[in-house]
C-alpha cells in the first residue's frame, strides 16, 4: 500500500463536467469512494463496493424503509420516551462477482494493480470500472464491469462484467453471488444492538435453478420479508462450465473457462429485490422472479438506453452550468445527481439524510429532507417531490398518536425515523425540535405554488397543513400581553435547545398556519371532511397574526430565540482548532446557555421567510450571526451562501458554496464513508440557483436578483415551474431568461416583473456597492475559492 | 391472609410520643415497615425485615459507600455524560435467627399468629417483637426479640432472641445466619444491570469457629471489599447441641434443644461489619474479628445502656414538643430519630436520601442533605454535619476535575452520588442543577454560624466556599447592561430546567460569592495557600453585587426564572387525580415549557434567602407559587410550611406540616418501601421550628417569630447554638427562652433583641391579621389537619 500513501497528495477524482473518474484506486479512500460511487434508485440502492467483495470500506446493499429494530436505552427513562428505534440493515449484496485466475483470487492488494480506473457518468446513469492486474505468478488480465441501478425499473440493478486475458491464456472462474449476512467491520459498541444487526436476517427460503438463484429472508424483530434474485446471461468460449447453488445465505453461480488471449468471459448479472411487510413468501417470490423476467427481457442494452432516456429528461429541466469554476461544476452535477437517486423512485417511502449511499444516521430522514433536498426536486423534478410528502402524509395517523402522546393537538412528526415512528433519543434536539412540522408544512406550500398540483392539495397537502396547524395551536399560548408564543422548543440551531420563540421556528408555524387557514378556505369540502370549521380556521389566523418575533432593540438584531443576544458568547479564541465539532469536546449544557451557532438558524429564516426582514435587518442579522456561526452541522454552509449572497457577500457566499457543493467529493467533514449529505448536495443547486440566482418563489411569485461573484463567469440553470421548464442564464451584468416549454409566465428579475413567453428576456444587473465580509469565529472561516493566476481554482480537502 | 385484609383500615402503627408501635403484622405493609423500622448508625443499616428472613418485602442490610458500579446507557452519547453509576447494594445479612419448633419452621403465613407486635422506641434506640405463636401441628411459642445498632460502636448490631413454649415442652432448633447474596424480589428490568446487581459479591474467605462466623466478600466491578462476622452467647437448658458452618455465601450457627414450659433459649448475636476498598483480607479480618471481641466485652446490656446514654445525650438538645397534635409530635421525633441514624455515625461518608433504610435511589446522596437534612443535625448534633460536610470536602478533587471536565473553573459537585462521582443519566435535571454547589456551601456557611468551629473554617469550610465561588464566578457572565447573569441551569423545581437566571440559584450564588470573599479574607493565610488574591475575591463580590434578581412588574412577582411567567399555565382543571406524579404522565417538554412547579424553588428563596424581599413580596410571591406547585416531590411540602408560617397562613402551614411529618408513617408517596424520606423527615423539625418557631439564623443574627395555628397548643424546641444549648417554648401568646447550658447568648424574638443568660425570657406574640388563604391546583391542596371535637387529628394516609 506504499503506492497509496505516496498518491495520498494527488486528488481522488478528476474534476470533469459530466463524469467522476477516480483515475487509481486509492484504499485509503475506499469507503469515501464507496459512497461517492454508490447507485440508487431512491428504492434500492448498492454502495461503490468492489465486484469482488474485498477489499471494502463498509459493504452495503440498502432496500429503502427496509429497517431492523433496535433497543434505545436511557439511564433515567421519563414520559415519551421512544423504547425502540429503527435501523436500515445492510440487505443481500448481489453486486459481488469474484474471479479466479489461474487459481489466483484477483484480489488487489495482491499480485500488481497496472491499471484501476473507475467512472461514474452522471449522463449515462452507469458505474464503469476498468482494471488490469497482474497476478501473483504473473498472468495479467483485464476486466471491465459497468453497474446500474436502474432509475426506469424500479426492483432491478444489472452489471455487466468482461474479463480477457492480456498476453497469455488463463483458466479463470467466475462466481457470482448472493450475499446475506455479511460480516460488518467495525460493528456498534452497544452489545445488545449489534447482536441484532450483526446478523439481522433470518433465511425463509433459498432457490437456484439454471443461472437463477433467489434467496428469500426475513428480519428478526421488525418481521418485514425481503427476496434478492439473480439471472445471468454468459457469453464466452464454447467450453464453459456453469454452475448455481444456493445455501441459506449464499446463492453463486459459477463460470469456469479456458480464455486464450482475444477471448472475453462475458456475464451480464441482472438482479432483482422486493421487500414487504404485509405481502407473503410466494408473493415476494413471485414478484422478484418477475422482475427479473422483465429485465432480461429488456436486456443490458435496453437497460442501458432506458437510463440514459431517463436522465435526459431529468437534465433537461435540471441541469445547470458553472463557467469560471470546473470544481463547482462537477460538483452542482454530482449533487443534483444524487439528490435525483434518493429521490427518483422512492415512491412514497422517505428520503433519507444519506439517501441509499450508507448507513449513517442509522438510515433516517429528519428535515433536512423536507427543507434542503425537496427544494430542488420541487424545480427539477417535481413527482419525486410529490412522493416523498405523500409518504409523509402516509405516516400522518403515527404524526397524530405521538402529538396525542405529547398532549398536543394535530401532528407531530417524527425528528428522524424510517418508517413514521419517533426514533429520537434525545428529546431536547428531538422531540422538542417542533420546526419539522412546519418545514413539511412549508414543503408543501413550496410544491403546490410550484406545481398549481391541485389534485396533491386536495388529498395530501391540505390534510398536512391542517394537522400541523393545529399542533402550533396547541403547542402555543396567548401571554396576558396578547401576543402569541411558542415556548420551550429547539430550533435549527442544536447549539441551542429548549428555548422560547424561536424566530425561525415562529415564522414557520405563522406560514404554516396561514396557509392552512387559506388552503381550507379553498377546499371547503375537505376542510369540512377533516373537521376544519370557520371557528378554527380564525383561530388560526388570530394565532400568526399575533405571532411573537423577538428583537434587541439594544443591539438592533434578532435574536435567534428569546433571551439569546443576553447569553455569554462563546469562548472562540480560547477554542482549539481539534475541539470542533464542539459537541464531541464540550458538554451539551456550556453550548446551550451560550452565543454560539452549529448551524444557520436565523439566518435560515433569513432565506426562508425573508419577507419578514427588511434588507437593513438582513445585513445586520447577517453579520451577527456570521460572528457565531461555527458549521458543525453539514447543513450550515449552503444556507449562508444562499444568504450572503443575497447580502450582497459574493466572494463569501461563493466560498460557502464550495463547502457544501464539496462536502463529499473533498470529504470535509471525514465521514462521506457513512454516506453521503443528500442535503448538502442539494446545497450545491441552491447555493447557485437560490444564491447568485437569487431565486425565491415564496408570495406566488417567482423572483430571480442574480448577481455573480468574480469567480464565476457565467452561470445556467434550468428548472421547472407551473408546467414551463425554462432557462436563466447570468453573467456578471446581464441575466437571461428563456421558456424552453410550457404555457409561459410571469416573473421578477430584481423587482422587476416581466412576462416570459416565446423570447427570451435579457436584463442587465445593477452593479452593488462592496461591504466588508463581516467576520467567522477564529479558525471557521469558510476555504477560500480563490482562483490562480492560470484560472484554475485550488484543491482542498 | 384475609386477616390483614380486613386489618386494611385500621391504623398500621399506634400514635404514641415515643414510641412507633405496630400492634399486629401487616403483610400488606410489609415492605413500609421495614423501611420504619431500619435501624442505622449512618455507618451500618438494617432493614426492619422480620427475624426469619421471610417474608420479606425487600430484604436489606447496607454500608454506607458499599456500592457496586452499573452501566448508564444512553440512547444518544454526548460529551461529559458519566458512563456507569454506583449504586447500594444489599450486603451480607446478618438479621436472620431461623427457627424451628418441632420440626415446623416460624412461618407467619403458617399456623396462627396468636399476637405479633414491634416497637420502635426512639429513646432506648431499639427494634423490639413480641410473637406468640401456634405451629400447624399446634405447638405455642413466644418469642421475643430485641435489635439495635449501635450508635456508640460504629460495626456493631446486636440482637437478642428469646423464644420459649406456652403450654407443651417442643424440640426448638434455632439457626442464626450471615447470609451474603440473597435473591432480591422484583430486580431491574435492564438485564445488564441485574446480571450485575443480583449476585453482587464474591466469596474471598468464609471461617466458623465456636459460635463465631466470618464471611468476607469483594464487588466485582468496584473492587470494594467487606466482611460481616457474628459472634453468640447462647443460654438455655443444659443439654443443648451447638454447631457453626460456614460456606461462600452462607455462615449458620445451629442451637438444637428442648424446651419445657417455664423454660427459655436465648440468643445474644452479636455483629460487626466492615469495608474497605484499599485494606487487605487479613487487615478487614482482624478488624472485624476485633470489633465482635470489643461488643462482647460491652455485652448486651452494656450495648443497651451505651444506646440509650446517646440518644439522651441527642434529645437533651433536639427533643421537640407539640401539644395539641398527637401525630405530628410522634412524627417530628420518629423524623429526627431517622435524621440521627442517617448521620450519627456516618464519619466523613454521604448521608444518601433515603439514609440507610432502602435501596431507594440508588442509595444516591442529592442536595435534599445539605438543604434539609443538615439544617437539622447543625442545630441538634452538630458533629454530625461537620462529617457531611467534611465527607463533601474529601470528594473536592473529584469535583474540580468534574468541573474542569465541563470547561468551568472551580468544584462541581455531582447530582447525585455515593463516592463523590456524578452519577446522573440526565443532565438537564443533573448537571445542570448547578445550585447544589451553593447549596453545599451554603450548609458550610450555616455550620460555621451555629458553631463558630473556626479549624472547620479553615481545614474545611474554606475550600468549599472558595471553589464553589470560582464555579460560579465561571459560570456566569456580565451582560453588556453590566449585570451577572447565570443562564442555561435548572433550579430546584424539576418541571423548569435549563433557565436563565432561577431566582433560587442566583440568590444562592450571591450568598456563595459573598461567603467565599469574606471568609477568604478572615484567613488569608488558608486562602493564599488556596491561590485567592485580592483581585479574586474582589471579582466575586462584584459579580455578587451585579447578580440579576429577575422581577415581573407587571405581576408584581418574582419569576421563578427568567421569562417563567410568560409561559402559558398548566391546564390543571384538565389533569386528573391519577395523572399526578406529572412526570409520569407527560412529557418534559411539556413540564418544562409551562407554569407548573414541582416543587419549592421560588418559595424555597423565600425561606432560605429570605433577606433578599420585602414581606409584602413574600406574601405575593407565596400566593402565586401556591397556585403552581403540585408537590411531585416530597422535599415541597416542608418549605411550604415554612414559608406559609412565615407569611401568616398558619393552617396551611400546619396541613403542609403534616404532609412533610406523615409522608413515611402514612407512606403518603406511595414509596416508603424503597426507604424512608430523610429529607421529609427533617422537613417536620423544620416545619416546626423555622415554621411556628420561625427561627432563622441568617445574617449571624439568631431570630425567632414564633406563631402557633389553632390546632397546637404548645409548642417547644431543644437546640444547640455556638456552644449554648437552649429550649424554646411556645404558647399562643407567648414565647419562653430558656437557656440550659452554655455562656449565653442574644437572640431576636419577632424583631425584639433579647439577651439570654441565667433566667428565661417570656415574652408576648402579637397576634396577627388572618388573610385568605391562596389556592393551591385543583386537587393538589394538602390534607386538612382539621381537629375533631374530641380535640384528636383524624387519621390520614
Amino acid at each position: 500500500m506504499s503506492e497509496a500513501q505516496t498518491a495520498a497528495d494527488r486528488p481522488v477524482y478528476l474534476v470533469d463536467p459530466w463524469c467522476v473518474r477516480e483515475p487509481e484506486l486509492r484504499l485509503d479512500r475506499l469507503a469515501q469512494s464507496e459512497s461517492v460511487f454508490a447507485l440508487s434508485n431512491g428504492h434500492l440502492g448498492m454502495r461503490g463496493n468492489l465486484d469482488e467483495g474485498e477489499p471494502h470500506g463498509l459493504p452495503g446493499t440498502y432496500l429503502n424503509s427496509f429497517y431492523e429494530q433496535r433497543p434505545l436505552p436511557q439511564a433515567e427513562v421519563a414520559y415519551g420516551y421512544p423504547e425502540s428505534g429503527q435501523t436500515v440493515i445492510n440487505v443481500t449484496n448481489g453486486k459481488v462477482i469474484r474471479l479466479l485466475v489461474d487459481d489466483e483470487p484477483f484480489d488487489v492488494r495482491y499480485g500488481r494493480v497496472q491499471a484501476h480506473e473507475r467512472v461514474l457518468d452522471m449522463q449515462a446513469g452507469t458505474l464503469t470500472r476498468h482494471v488490469e492486474w497482474t497476478s501473483p505468478s504473473d498472468r495479467t488480465v483485464k476486466i471491465t464491469s459497468v453497474r446500474l441501478v436502474s432509475l426506469t425499473q424500479r426492483a432491478i440493478a444489472a452489471i455487466c462484467y468482461e474479463v480477457e486475458p492480456v498476453d497469455h491464456a488463463v483458466r479463470v472462474v467466475a462466481q457470482s453471488e448472493l450475499v446475506a449476512n455479511e460480516a460488518m467491520p467495525n460493528g456498534t459498541k452497544d452489545p445488545r444492538a449489534s447482536a441484532i444487526l450483526d446478523h439481522p436476517l433470518v433465511s425463509e427460503e433459498h432457490v437456484a435453478n439454471g443461472t437463477k438463484v433467489l434467496l428469500l429472508h426475513r428480519t428478526r424483530q421488525s418481521g418485514l420479508r425481503m427476496a434478492a434474485g439473480m439471472s445471468h446471461e454468459i457469453e464466452g468460449p464454447e467450453s464453459m462450465a456453469i454452475d448455481t447453488e444456493s445455501s441459506e445465505d449464499v446463492g453463486r453461480l459459477t463460470v469456469a473457462t479456458r480464455l486464450e488471449p482475444g477471448q472475453k468471459l462475458r456475464i451480464v448479472k441482472f438482479l432483482a429485490y422486493g421487500w414487504s411487510s404485509k405481502r407473503s413468501r410466494p408473493a415476494l417470490h413471485d414478484q422478484v422472479v418477475g422482475a427479473l423476467a422483465g429485465a432480461r427481457q429488456t436486456g443490458w442494452d435496453g437497460l442501458l438506453k432506458e437510463q440514459r432516456e431517463y436522465l435526459d429528461d431529468f437534465w433537461c429541466g435540471a441541469d445547470v452550468e458553472v463557467d469560471g469554476d470546473a470544481e463547482i461544476q462537477q460538483a452542482v452535477r454530482f449533487g443534483l445527481f444524487h439528490v435525483l437517486q434518493a429521490g427518483a423512485r422512492a415512491e412514497r417511502r422517505m428520503i433519507p439524510a444519506k439517501g441509499l449511499t450508507g448507513p449513517g444516521y442509522d438510515g433516517h430522514t429528519f428535515w433536512d429532507t423536507e427543507t434542503f433536498v425537496l427544494p430542488v426536486l420541487t424545480y427539477t423534478s417535481p413527482g419525486a417531490a410529490a412522493d416523498a410528502l405523500a409518504w409523509r402524509h402516509m405516516t400522518l395517523p403515527l404524526a397524530v398518536e405521538r402529538a396525542n402522546q405529547l398532549g398536543l393537538d394535530g401532528a407531530t412528526f417524527p425528528w428522524r425515523t424510517i418508517r413514521g415512528h419517533e426514533c429520537s433519543g434525545y428529546w431536547p434536539a428531538g422531540t422538542a425540535a417542533f420546526h419539522i412540522n412546519a418545514d413539511i408544512a412549508d414543503a408543501v406550500i413550496r410544491y403546490v405554488d410550484a406545481t398549481q398540483d391541485e389534485q396533491f392539495e386536495r388529498e395530501v397537502g391540505l390534510e398536512i397543513l391542517v394537522e400541523t396547524a393545529r399542533l402550533w395551536r396547541s403547542l402555543g399560548h396567548h401571554d396576558v400581553g396578547g401576543v402569541f408564543r411558542i415556548d420551550g422548543v429547539t430550533g435549527p440551531d442544536e447549539y441551542s435547545a429548549i428555548v422560547d420563540n424561536n424566530v425561525y421556528t415562529n415564522l414557520m408555524a405563522r406560514r404554516n398556519l396561514q396557509a392552512a387557514a387559506e388552503t381550507a378556505m379553498r377546499h371547503p369540502d375537505v376542510a369540512d371532511r377533516l373537521g376544519v370549521n370557520a371557528e378554527e380556521a380564525a383561530s388560526w389566523r388570530d394565532a400568526a397574526a399575533a405571532m411573537v418575533i423577538p428583537y434587541d432593540e439594544r443591539l438592533g438584531v434578532h435574536p435567534q430565540s428569546e433571551n439569546f443576544t443576553n447569553h455569554a458568547r462563546w469562548d472562540f479564541a480560547a477554542t482549539k482548532p481539534d475541539q470542533y465539532p464542539l459537541l464531541l469536546n464540550f458538554p451539551y449544557f456550556d453550548l446551550y446557555r451560550k452565543q454560539v451557532v452549529k448551524q444557520a438558524d436565523l439566518v435560515l429564516a433569513l432565506h426562508l421567510c425573508g419577507e419578514a426582514f427588511t434588507e437593513e435587518q438582513k445585513i445586520r442579522d447577517f453579520d451577527y450571526y456570521e460572528a457565531l456561526t461555527v458549521r458543525d452541522s453539514s447543513l450550515s454552509a449552503q444556507t449562508q451562501a444562499v444568504v450572503a449572497a443575497e447580502v450582497g457577500q459574493l466572494e463569501l457566499a461563493h466560498d460557502y458554496l464550495g463547502e457544501t457543493a464539496l462536502m463529499d467529493l473533498h470529504d470535509l467533514n471525514r465521514n462521506t464513508r457513512d454516506g453521503l449529505h443528500i442535503a448538502s448536495m442539494a446545497g450545491a443547486w441552491s447555493g447557485l440557483v437560490a444564491g447568485f440566482g437569487g431565486m425565491r418563489a415564496d408570495g406566488g411569485r417567482l423572483r430571480f436578483a442574480p448577481r455573480l461573484p468574480g469567480g464565476i463567469s457565467r452561470l445556467a440553470f434550468r428548472m421547472r415551474y407551473r408546467g414551463n421548464r425554462l432557462k436563466v442564464s447570468v453573467t456578471a451584468d446581464t441575466a437571461t431568461y428563456e421558456l424552453l416549454e410550457g404555457p409561459g409566465l410571469k416573473l421578477w428579475h430584481h423587482n422587476e416583473e416581466v412576462t416570459l413567453a416565446d423570447e427570451p428576456a435579457e436584463l442587465p444587473i445593477e452593479p452593488i456597492q462592496q461591504r466588508p465580509a463581516p467576520a467567522q469565529p477564529a479558525g471557521r472561516e469558510p476555504a477560500p475559492r480563490r482562483i490562480d493566476p492560470h484560472g484554475r481554482v485550488p484543491r482542498r480537502g
